[in-house]
């Protein structure tokens, strides 16, 4: 399967950590170095995530190879929905006027763009579509809490989008060699470590120190395994996109794997962590930077827990 | 692909239409004639949508012609969530122990039983999975207003779960002989005729007459288009279980099929709107009167909008 066109949106409001000292008395230095997080990005008034999902997907749609109608799924990815009915991927559908595809948005957490990937290759498997849009966006000021001094300073909103084919479209196609993903639900602090409760207290994370465990330990094995998996070792790989949740950890995981400086692809200074939407976020700004032949990983660690890898080659 | 086993969760508190009376002024006769209710199932306090998944897949498990642990793919639906990152299908996997499964939850409202479902279908294509379960569970009580008299005394609360293999287990499996989804937001009033939006009003229905309309018009196009797929005649169908809205929308596609009494399953009565949980319950409820060899029609409509359908042999 392909990727023919990638793209993002980030609100233009940013929100410095200074916010957080006059708030609740958390300083940038403490703030930067615990997190990795300078400033985060936050939704307008009006803003939501079916409508940062629309402003995510609009230009892609410039650059893509075929006209959008052609798209036959839509698979949205989020947990911090605007309407769980009339979901994001039914919001993409309604406003560019995708007749019939089908519609359905997902969550695994954090993961959930890997998921939605790797959804949309089980259809593309049984044929039951050639054209597919995954839309990952995350609108965590709506449901965090400022002044929740384990959680509400980390949070970003941000939205990202790919357009897929399961044929080669273009020759500026990215190829994706491998995705998959893993629930872990029976680990550690899964089903309470953070959560999303929407009439129970909203976005917290009371165990931060276990997501900090088993995000470093989970990220690091879903890149050895895609790795083994496609005979590839870590030397060949250009680029790796991990979760941006937490600099530590990503610096945790590059120690550990013995990574070079500048492999890593990291956005989360300037956005915060924007959730499922993170990843795709990091991988469209920097479409212009591979190189034909680069092998790029995503991979991913969610709350609940889950996490998932994707392998792919420009 | 098979279904091994099926089961259901209602809660067993119920409140009859003499409760909108005394609240809101809504006769028993008005409801009943207007939606084909009597009464409807109610979580209880402390219940929510992860404990009813629980509680439904309980059940199936008695049944089930191999350990549970032997499941690899975990897909929940629900548009009423409790946790949207500790999702049901999380706490089904923590709860049961479910090592190493994949697990995400899926929205496309009241369709979302049958896009899980296809889901499942894809996973199967690509072998990364070959035994699954698919838990829909609502709890609308969560989100809806009593005091709303479009929609507030139309909704119910329960959970439906099935297992599923890719190839056959038992003598006893019923086969899934297609399935199908497709997206419909461009379609009417797709995005507004009802939506839950968690921070923006919760759980409404603004636009019932177009739901009832595309309701009608998709759930039979969907019987129509899996009968014509399969070369099968609606005479050869031995139930067809809809969505179960509202009786009137059941008995307008009943009418225009020229459909023979009783082939309709209708539980709706008993339990209200119980939404994408409600056709895996009633074809859970009834899975001792399905006959070696007689066919099965789940159509399903929902909100965003969206619709689906499935066809199985017993």
């Amino acid at each position: 399967m392909y990727i023919n066109a990638a793209s993002y949106y980030l609100p233009e409001t940013t929100i410095p950590n200074e916010y957080y000292t006059r708030l609740a008395g958390l300083t940038d230095e403490w703030i930067f170095k615990r997190s990795g997080i300078r400033m985060r990005t936050k939704a307008n008034p009006g803003e939501n995530t079916n409508t940062m999902s629309i402003e995510a997907v609009k230009p892609a749609v410039e650059k893509l190879p075929y006209p959008i109608n052609e798209v036959d799924l839509i698979v949205g990815a989020t947990y911090t929905p605007y309407d769980t009915i009339g979901t994001l991927a039914h919001a993409v559908q309604g406003y560019f006027k995708i007749p019939l595809a089908r519609a359905v948005s997902v969550s695994s957490a954090c993961s959930s763009f890997i998921n939605a990937v790797e959804i949309v290759e089980g259809y593309f498997a049984t044929n039951k579509s050639k054209k597919a849009l995954v839309v990952a966006t995350e609108h965590n000021s709506a449901y965090s809490n400022d002044e929740d001094t384990q959680s509400g300073h980390l949070w970003g909103d941000g939205a990202g989008a790919i357009f897929l084919s399961k044929e080669r479209i273009s020759e500026e196609d990215i190829e994706i060699l491998d995705v998959s993903t893993t629930g872990l639900a029976h680990i550690g602090r899964g089903l309470e470590g953070v959560y999303l409760r929407p009439n129970h207290g909203g976005l917290r994370m009371p165990f931060g120190k276990d997501i900090f465990v088993q995000a470093s330990k989970f990220m690091m094995h879903e890149i050895e395994n895609i790795l083994k998996r496609n005979h590839i070792s870590l030397e060949e790989i250009a680029y790796i996109i991990p979760h941006q949740a937490n600099s530590r950890i990503i610096s945790h995981i590059a120690g550990s794997l013995g990574l070079q400086e500048g492999k890593m692809i990291v956005n989360m200074e300037e956005t915060g962590n924007t959730g499922c939407a993170s990843t795709v976020i990091a991988f469209s700004q920097n479409w212009d930077i591979y190189r034909k032949g680069e092998l790029i990983i995503i991979t991913v660690f969610g709350g609940g827990y889950s996490s998932g890898a994707m392998l792919m080659k420009k």
